[in-house]
């Protein structure tokens, strides 16, 4: 079914770089044989909200309705929609669309489509009523996970789940550098596919909350004896974080074959010794979220684990006191906006 | 058989950091039961072996004799040598043993035992008459294989090897940046390999040689348009040279799960910009040489694809004057020194 004039979207929007949110809404545009329109009932908050709202990357356009971990469920789905029935509930991550035609997207690789529709850039996103995406990527979220604790799964955790499940073994030993949104998700993955785990943070006091995700040992990201301790010690780290730590040291802290992986944003470049990557066949490397197929086993594994975020639920009224408290870091681990 | 009164060694020593070579001998330690004692009838020179007479790196010994590309016959064996026949010719490479008990020993991965031995770090290596080493390290050369063919594969060969077999496929698109005595093994093995092969070099001279080594394409390493234009375009990237280029540049012009590969040495550090390599699932790592396995693998697939360095050879006496022509770089492509 599709509609040709339907309500306008009550959302909350940034008018300019670094503003407040305020309530905007806006016409929807008529609903694509593919679509659905989701109402919201959750979302969650990233930091790259943050970088939206700040236009920190230049690609904001204002008015901007951030929000991209968005859970609610189908009202209205286009013609052409058959796998998900009205009422549905579904998951929108960082990805709303892709050509589905390219390379990449044949290969299961939606998200590194050179023509990715993302949900909160250059459209509005989930920090409101209800929002349209194609429906290939609107995911059924399992019965096992409530809908505040997936919430986050849509972005924060496919985004450390990828590296895990591409360089990660039961068997392997891994790191996890930052305890916060993506770090706790990391963590509780990690444990939860079977390796040994350890947190990295510059918060002493994270330490035991590190162990209660999960992670067997906890090391000072910045203490300097601590970290050279940990020579040849990982088959892969994964780092959250958005700023400078002495990489050196985590490159020597890999074992051989050792992967560390940058998912956290950082604004300067790395310095490799490329002879500490040759002396143990070491490799750097990132990756951004991840496909369909790959998000969909993200939520089974995490349905079938138990592994969904640690959230504190505020109602959506409430985003600017959220947005204010993200700036200092003051959540544990992820704010949901909730219209329940 | 193990002799306890072995005649002495006749070789070529560096007595001092950046020492012209001279004649030298010693007395060879007495063979051990896995030992074999190998005539040597031809011995590559490496660019490394001139870091180690000039002690760029702190772990040269002097006397110093240099040489780790050694093709000659089994000469004498120890008591457990049952797999090479005296008289069989062999070949050593930059290892010449290993524990054969730690994790990565068993695993096939030789290279990387914390107790690798040197060829000629800390021992005496194969410009020379002779040379022990433990005969798991000795390689049975295919005899498809001329001897100043193959030794330059036992260390430039595995180097470039190894990166190919682990990150490409026939399908792929690699790029080979230096055309000298890893690179020009590099495209062609990629070729035999049945990769598509882009060459880069700063000599534009050198295009018609990168062709005829087997490279499909050919871009100047320093005409930064001409690198902008290969933006997304190899599956893998192989630097083998030792000075520094716009990396930046290479890592854009890797595709989705691109990687990028540094087998050549250099000094630097090298700035990686993270969000670039999130942005297309990309890699940037480094390999030393190759275990036994792939060792073997790589001799076998040389011989029946006819691949073989592009060879100088000069008598060892005189080593001083390639050595000095290796210092500027004129060889096309690899100096063997021959006993023949």
């Amino acid at each position: 079914m599709t509609t040709s004039n339907p309500p306008r979207v009550n959302a909350f929007a940034a008018l300019e770089a670094r503003a407040s949110l305020a309530p905007f809404d806006y016409e929807p545009v008529s609903l694509g044989p593919h679509d659905v329109e989701i109402e919201i009932t959750h979302c969650g908050i990233c930091h790259s909200d943050l970088h939206l709202i700040d236009n920190d990357w230049q690609t904001s356009h204002f008015p901007l309705v951030p929000g991209h971990e968005v859970v609610g469920t189908v009202a209205q789905k286009g013609s052409l929609v058959a796998h998900l029935e009205l009422g549905a509930r579904v998951g929108v991550g960082w990805q709303a669309g892709s050509c589905l035609e390219c390379e990449w997207c044949e290969r299961g690789d939606e998200n590194l489509c050179e023509s990715i529709v993302e949900t909160c850039v250059g459209r509005h996103g989930g920090f409101a009523d209800r929002i349209q995406v194609d429906s290939r990527f609107a995911f059924a979220i399992p019965d096992a996970l409530a809908s505040e604790v997936a919430a986050p799964l849509l972005c924060g955790g496919i985004t450390v789940y990828s590296p895990l499940r591409e360089h990660a073994r039961p068997q392997s030993r891994v790191g996890i550098i930052g305890i916060g949104g993506l770090g706790h998700l990391g963590i509780r993955f990690a444990r939860a596919l079977g390796c040994e785990v350890t947190a990295f943070s510059s918060t002493a006091a994270k330490e035991q909350e590190a162990r209660a995700h999960g992670a067997h040992h906890f090391v000072s990201s910045v203490d300097d004896a601590a970290l050279k301790a940990q020579r040849e010690s990982f088959d892969l780290i994964i780092s959250t974080v958005n700023t400078p730590l002495n990489w050196k040291r985590y490159v020597s802290a890999l074992r051989p074959h050792g992967v560390l992986s940058f998912v956290g944003a950082l604004a300067e470049p790395v310095s490799i010794h490329t002879g500490m990557l040759m002396a143990r066949s070491r490799s750097v490397t990132s990756s951004p979220i991840g496909g369909r197929a790959v998000m969909r086993e993200m939520l089974d594994f995490a349905s079938r684990h138990g592994v969904g975020a640690q959230v504190e639920t505020l109602p959506m009224s409430d985003v600017n006191s959220a947005l204010d408290r993200l700036r200092r870091n003051d959540v544990r681990y992820r704010f949901v906006l909730s219209r329940d």
